[in-house]
Formats: structure tokens, C-alpha cells, sequence
């Protein structure tokens, strides 16, 4: 080929050069310039073309690049030898619309998962955003440190010690973005040959992400004081997830007794830990909160975690996770390169948010509120439903409902929906038994295990009026069918 | 025991039942109130201490919450069996400084991984930032989906298809908190039964993370072209790591041809994939960007990463990554429950930052900036040492020396050093090759396999005048030395 006959158009927003690769660009792509065929020499084309000289040339050092076509020295340029040159073909999108699922509308929701956005101190975090990024704090936009900024993690260890009971010094802690992640980060530093003791109902979360992650992992048998001590020595496993100060979603406090059995255990062998996963522990109603497992361990066996999801709002997306000296030694050997996954402007907004008292604020302006609304769910369900046993009602922001009369689940269920009114089932928290699960000889298994049906009924996002409405709506749902 | 001494403080900011509460537990964990032992009824404690019944009644709720006193029905409150009791110890802090390693001060830092902060449109964000925290916003507040936010997919899927040639929908796109995060993510959608095979020098970060993740990592052979197809097929890989579009550290685009090959192999066999890292391909200064090894798959096999990390600013914490229809099954299969791990703020900010062409305009800026330190340094080099190769030069932050003198890279970097200037070495971009290197036959190996020494030079983060600075100082430090 010694011509190619390119219309170029000079108004055009894309520049000649890139029209000239463009066109060749194509017809090699579609075999027209096949390979091995002489490309016009630079100086022929920019004639032919009636373009400057340079502008072929830049065309054909993109083409070169790109590795379409080559440069033989004193000969000229070919069009490379390339298998399977693809059309490009462009995809189907399936619009916004394929993603959601399709979700049936409810006047009431009582999600246990809910929070409460308008408690949210919108305009505190608004000004302290603003006053995080005044001028030149570009230095915020550079890389930190990868266990979180020292501030914050400061600030995150005094609170801790404070509320929490929890003793551990800022380079304990790593502050990530979500529980998730923490986990899995705590994956990559333990690796993945472990076996993990998790209780049953327990958060599905923590459990399909430790499935995904290829632990192993079983279930233990709990009874009213939490995961039984005596099915996790019998279980086989390094790791014990639980829940020490509020269990999710029985709403179960473990007792001092059964929390000093657990850390008992974890030190009988090396490399044994337990993950206290304190996720909402500072709504307790009734006298103070239960301090946390971690406070009382000695032989650095806890993996501390906590989330501000919960306690600030849910896209916060902040974490903290305390680690045991020898798990920090393995995280800092093994994932102290990974970066951090929180932006250093939120951490600082966050730091400041604490430092200065509105976190503590906030607390206590939430759990007035959520007091109340657990104190109205309360008083309507025992005037409507005196017989139905209430379980879980001390702390958290959900409890629940011990129905004995025979009907199922999701029987209890669709008639609320019908009246509107979404409820969940204390079963959609369990996980499947079949494999892996630890029974343990006699004692007082949880009634769960037995032929009651459970609902439960969060109220963190509904306020008292709609609380009322919607349990005199469950009142009708379930009454008729008693008839 | 009848009586309990206590003396209350009612100046105290501790509430009184608190102060009963706390008390006791001391007592108990002290082992002066033994377990079985009995203690004052809640009337005799009130009379006793003077304070109301219900402050008693309060302070043994607690204990029995916790687990320290038991109820006995018509006897009293009992201390619990409880072993192991441990007084807390609070642990050694390491301090600030104890986390922080000594950090020899340069001058002059040559840094490959720099990123200028200046242009950093700081003023920007902050507007955005702020037209995002407008009143009633509280539903950013509330968990998002967790792909990442529609808009922001939907704009990054644009920008993509327009600058990089990626063809994907906004359904494919995941945004997550950096690229070591979305590994983390893919792996968990994998599995990691999987063989992942790297070039050597590679970003070592991945690599590591391979590792971690407990993939099976083997190095291939890579020529001029990138990593060798042959080499590829003979690694039993079923996973390949590249970076077609600018290679990390070398600099090596991948030609078409190549790519076709990947592409093929990847074709061959079920559940093979490639993932492309196109991590700084923004920055080229000779023609356009090369396209993205994405845009030609047609058999979905590419699994695309980016960042807005290199880019716009590295605390930005934002990466996504394109997923071809099968992983993007196996994603949301195993990990569509998985909440992200970015805020909806900054999702916000950034969809908004791309929207309104600020990030394109950014992007001109900084690739004027950097192409004119990239002019600036490659003039005073070949001025003052026109016989050092210099490779790597036409795109990305850095560019390599290549020394065939005899001298070492050790030797380089401490002259350089003592001058106040800090460079960097290939060497540590090398993957021990010890275990699982896949040789090819023939062909042309790199030269950095033979007896050169390439020293490598980032230019991002410093400024014309010191690059001319430190480049007279390098002159110092090296010819010297050849006296």
C-alpha cells in the first residue's frame, strides 16, 4: 500500500495526528491494512495528506507504541503480525433499574439494622468537615499512616478505656473502613487455616464473610449465658466469635463466669483468640453498659472490634479493631504494607468529633431517644399482648417476641405485611447445623432450639407515633388469626 | 457479710448506685468478697449506707447483669463462682515515636511513588465538599449500595470508556477504599485456590498481597514486550498480573500482539483471568495514553483496576474495578453483602468532581506539570551524563538509569545519598525468584537480568528548580566515584 486515503477534518476536536492513527488504527483492526503490509513512508503521507510532516510521525509512534505497526530500519513501516484482533464490541448495560431488587414497600419497618439518621449531628460534622479542610492542609491529602492517623487512634484508645472498659495503647488499634474489611484484614494477618467457633443465631454477616474467607467454621451450642465453654473445647477450634456484651440478635449478656471460661480456654493452647465483636454495646437501658470482654484479658487472647456505624451513622464507614500484641506482630508483618481504607480528611472530622465531646454527646442524645421509643414499644406491647413472652428488651436497639401458640413464622410474618407492617424472623439469623456443629451433652439449651417462634421488632428508626400505629396493626394481624 | 463500708461521694461525677456497683465488683475481684458468700439484702444496704432503696436496687441489677452476684428466690444475692479473676493491667504505650521508624532526611527524594500536592485542587473539593453537606442530606448518611454509589459508577464508566477505552456498564464497576482492598475483594470472589503469575521487577505491594492472601505466586519470564506469553502457558498459571499500558517499574508498554496472546491464552481454559493494574497510565507524554488491554477483550476475561489514588491525591482512598459478567457473578454471589468501604460523601464529591470536568482539567494540569519536570530532568541528565541509557521516559512519574560501569546499585545509592539526594533501586522491585520462576527457552531477556545496574528517578514531587539541583548533585556523587 503506498496510499492512504484519510478525510481528515481540521475543525475537528480530535487533532489530525489522532485521526491519521484512528483511521490506520481501524484498518488493521478490521483487516483491511493487513499484517505484514508497507505502511506510506512519513514524508509520502504528509505529501498525500497535505499535513505537516510531524503529524504523521506522531501518528505513527502512537501506532508504534500500541504495537500496531513496526519499524524495519532502511525499509519503512509494517503492520505487525497481531492473532485475533477483536471488534469491540460494547456492552449491554442492564440500567439502574437490573441492579435493585425489587422491594415490596411497608408504611412500618421494624429492621433491627436500623439507625436513626435524624439524630445524625448533621450540622456539627458539617462544620467540622469545613473546618478540617481550611487552606493549605494539603498534607491531609497525602498518604497516612496504614493502621489510621495516631490522633484519632488516640482518641479512639481514651474512649475505649473510658466506655468501654478496654485497655490498649493507639498502636494497638487499626481504624478501617467497616467491619467487613477488618475482618478480612484480620484474615490476611491470621491467615486461613483456622477453625472458627461462632455461636447460633449469630450476625449472618461475620459468618458467610469467615465461610468466604475458607475458614473453617462451626457452631457451638449457646444456652442463656452465651456461647457454652464446654462445646467450644469439644469444637476443635482456634478462633471464637462472640458477642460478650450484647449478643446479636438474642440480645444475651455473657456473664462474668462464662467470659473468664473463655479467655480460660483461649490460654490453654497458643494461637488461640477470641473476636469480641462489641457492634452496638453503648444502647443498655438499664444501668451502665456491660464493659467489654477485652478489659478483662490478661494473656492477650482478644480481638477487639467496634464500629462508629452503628453508634454515629451506618456511612461512616469507620471501624476500629484493638489487636493483642502477637497479632499485631503478625499484622505488622504481614499487612502493615497494606494502606489505609479511610480518607485522612474523615478521620481527622472524626478525631475531632471525639476530642471534643460530640461523640460523647451524641451518645447520650441517641440513647435518650431510643430509650423512649424502646420504652413506648414496650408499654403498647404489654397492653395488646400481655401473654407474649419479651426477650432481649435491656439493650440494643431491637427485642424480641417468644410466640408459643404453634404458628409458624412465616405465617406471623405475611400477616403483618399485610397490614403493612414488616416484621423479621428470629430464624433468617441461624445458620444451617448441618455440618460443623458442636452439640454439647445435657444443660440448659436456649429455647430457641425448641418449638417457639421468635420475632423481632427493631425501633431505632421509628418514632413513638409510628411505633403505636404499627403495633396496633400487628395487634390485628395476629389477633384474627387466633380466632 | 451484713455490712458493706462504702464510703459515697455524692460530690462525685460518678452517680451513687455506680459508686456501690463499683465497690462491690472491687471487692469481689479482689477476693475479699468470696464466691458463696452472701450479700447485705437491698434493704438493709440502703439503711446501712443511707441512700434510697432503688440506688441499691440499681448497683445489684448491674453486678447481676454482669455476672458478679447471682439471685437465689427467697434467700438474697450470692457472689458468683467465678475463676480467674484477673486485675486489669494497663498496658505500656509505645508512644507516638515507638511506631515511627528513623527516617534518614533527604534534601532531595527521587521518590517513584510521589505525587504533587500542590496542584491538588484543593479549593475545589472543598466547594463540592461543601455543596454535598447541604441541609437535609441526612440520607448520605444511610448505608449505600455496596458496589458504590449508581452516579459515581455511572461517571466513572464514562470517563473510562472515553479515556482509557474500557467498554463497561456502571453494574460492572466496584468502588472500593484502594486497590489493596479491591484484591482483597477479588480474592474472597475467587477463591484462592488460584495460581497468580507476576513479572519480575513487579509492584511489589500486589505481590505481596498475592502472597498473604495464600494465592500461589510464580514469576514469569518478561521481555521488552512485557510478560512472555510462552512463559505464561508454562506457569500453570490460571491468574496473570499486568500492567499492559505502562509497566511498574520498568515502564514497558505491552504491543497489541502481546496482548492478543494474553487474551488467547486467558481464552483457552475456563475460570482463566487477567488482571490488568492500570495504575498511571494517565501520565504519557509522547502521543496519546495508551489504551487499556480491557478494551480488546471480548471473551470477558480482563479484570480492570484503577485508582483515583495516583491521580488526584493519595489519601482520596478511592480505587474501582471493572468486573467481566462471570466474576461479577461469582462477586455478588459470595460478596454482595460485603458493605463498601467508601463513604457516601466522598463518593458524592468525587461523581461530582468527574461531572463537572474539574478531574479532566486536573488531569491536563498535572500532565503539563509533569511533563515539564519530565522535560527538565531528562535535559540536565543528558547534559551532565550523556552516556547513562536512560528507559522509561515516556510515560508515568519516573523514569530508569541504566549503569553498565561495573558499579553497584548499593554503591549509587549511598554516593548519592551522602550528596543529600535519595534514589531508588530496581533491585527492590525484583520477587525472589528462588521458588517458582517460570523460565522460557530462547529470546531476548530484558537486560536488567544481566550485569547492569538501573537506578530509578521519580520526578512528581519535586519542582524544576530542585531537579536541577539535585541532578548537579547526582553529577557530584556519581563521577567521582569513576576517578
Amino acid at each position: 500500500m503506498n496510499e492512504l486515503t484519510i478525510s481528515l477534518k481540521s475543525g475537528n476536536k480530535m487533532p489530525l495526528y489522532e485521526q491519521i492513527y484512528a483511521y490506520i488504527k481501524e484498518e488493521i483492526r478490521k483487516g483491511t491494512l493487513k499484517s505484514g503490509e508497507k505502511l506510506p513512508s512519513t514524508r509520502a503521507l504528509c505529501r498525500h495528506l497535505e499535513v505537516s510532516r510531524s503529524t504523521v510521525e506522531l501518528a505513527y509512534e502512537q501506532l508504534l507504541s500500541e504495537g500496531y505497526i513496526e519499524a524495519q530500519p532502511y525499509r519503512g513501516y509494517f503492520v505487525s503480525q497481531i492473532d485475533g484482533l477483536y471488534q469491540i464490541i460494547q456492552p449491554k448495560t442492564e440500567g439502574k433499574q437490573g441492579e435493585k431488587r425489587d422491594e415490596k414497600k411497608y408504611a412500618y419497618d421494624f429492621t433491627p439494622n436500623g439507625v436513626d439518621l435524624k439524630s445524625f449531628p448533621y450540622n456539627t460534622w458539617r462544620k467540622l468537615s469545613k473546618e478540617c479542610l481550611v487552606d493549605d492542609r494539603a498534607e491531609l491529602f497525602r498518604l497516612g499512616c496504614p493502621q489510621g492517623e495516631y490522633g484519632l487512634r488516640s482518641a479512639i484508645s481514651s474512649y475505649l478505656h473510658q466506655a468501654r472498659g478496654v485497655n490498649c495503647a493507639p498502636e494497638q488499634i487499626i481504624v478501617g473502613a467497616g467491619n467487613d474489611y477488618l475482618l478480612m484484614l484480620l484474615c490476611a494477618a491470621l491467615g486461613n487455616s483456622h477453625r472458627v467457633a461462632i455461636e447460633n443465631p449469630t450476625y449472618r454477616q461475620a459468618y458467610r464473610l469467615f465461610v468466604n474467607l475458607s475458614y473453617e467454621v462451626c457452631t457451638v451450642d449457646m444456652d442463656g449465658k452465651g456461647m457454652r465453654s464446654d462445646g467450644l473445647e469439644k469444637s476443635g477450634a482456634d478462633i471464637a466469635f462472640v458477642m460478650p456484651s450484647h449478643h446479636y440478635p438474642l440480645g444475651t449478656v455473657m456473664p462474668i463466669k462464662r467470659r473468664m471460661e473463655l479467655l480460660k480456654w483461649a490460654e490453654e493452647a497458643e494461637g488461640r483468640y477470641i473476636i469480641e465483636d462489641d457492634y452496638d454495646s453503648e444502647f443498655r437501658y438499664k444501668g451502665k453498659p456491660i464493659p467489654a470482654l477485652q478489659g478483662y484479658d490478661r494473656g492477650d487472647k482478644v480481638i477487639y472490634i467496634g464500629t462508629f456505624s452503628k453508634s454515629i451513622a451506618p456511612a461512616i464507614r469507620m471501624s476500629y479493631m484493638v489487636l493483642p500484641r502477637p497479632v499485631l506482630e503478625l499484622y505488622r508483618l504481614r499487612c502493615g504494607f497494606i494502606n489505609s481504607t479511610v480518607s485522612k480528611v474523615d478521620q481527622l472530622i472524626l478525631q475531632k468529633f471525639i476530642e471534643d465531646g460530640y461523640y460523647e454527646r451524641h451518645l447520650n442524645k441517641t440513647r435518650a431517644l431510643y430509650r423512649s421509643r424502646h420504652d413506648t414499644l414496650l408499654a403498647v406491647l404489654k397492653e395488646l399482648a400481655p401473654d407474649i413472652r419479651i426477650s432481649g428488651e435491656n439493650a440494643g436497639v431491637h427485642l424480641l417476641l417468644h410466640f408459643r401458640d404453634g404458628r409458624s413464622e412465616a405465617e406471623l410474618i405475611r400477616k403483618a405485611a399485610e397490614k403493612g407492617v414488616k416484621v423479621y424472623g428470629l430464624s433468617e439469623y441461624y445458620v444451617d447445623e448441618a455440618k460443623n456443629h458442636i452439640k454439647t451433652g445435657g444443660g440448659s439449651r436456649e429455647k430457641n432450639g425448641s418449638k417457639e417462634t421468635v420475632i423481632l421488632l427493631g425501633y431505632a428508626n421509628m418514632n413513638e407515633e409510628k411505633i403505636k400505629e404499627a403495633v396496633t396493626l400487628l395487634g390485628e394481624a395476629w389477633k384474627k388469626t387466633r380466632a
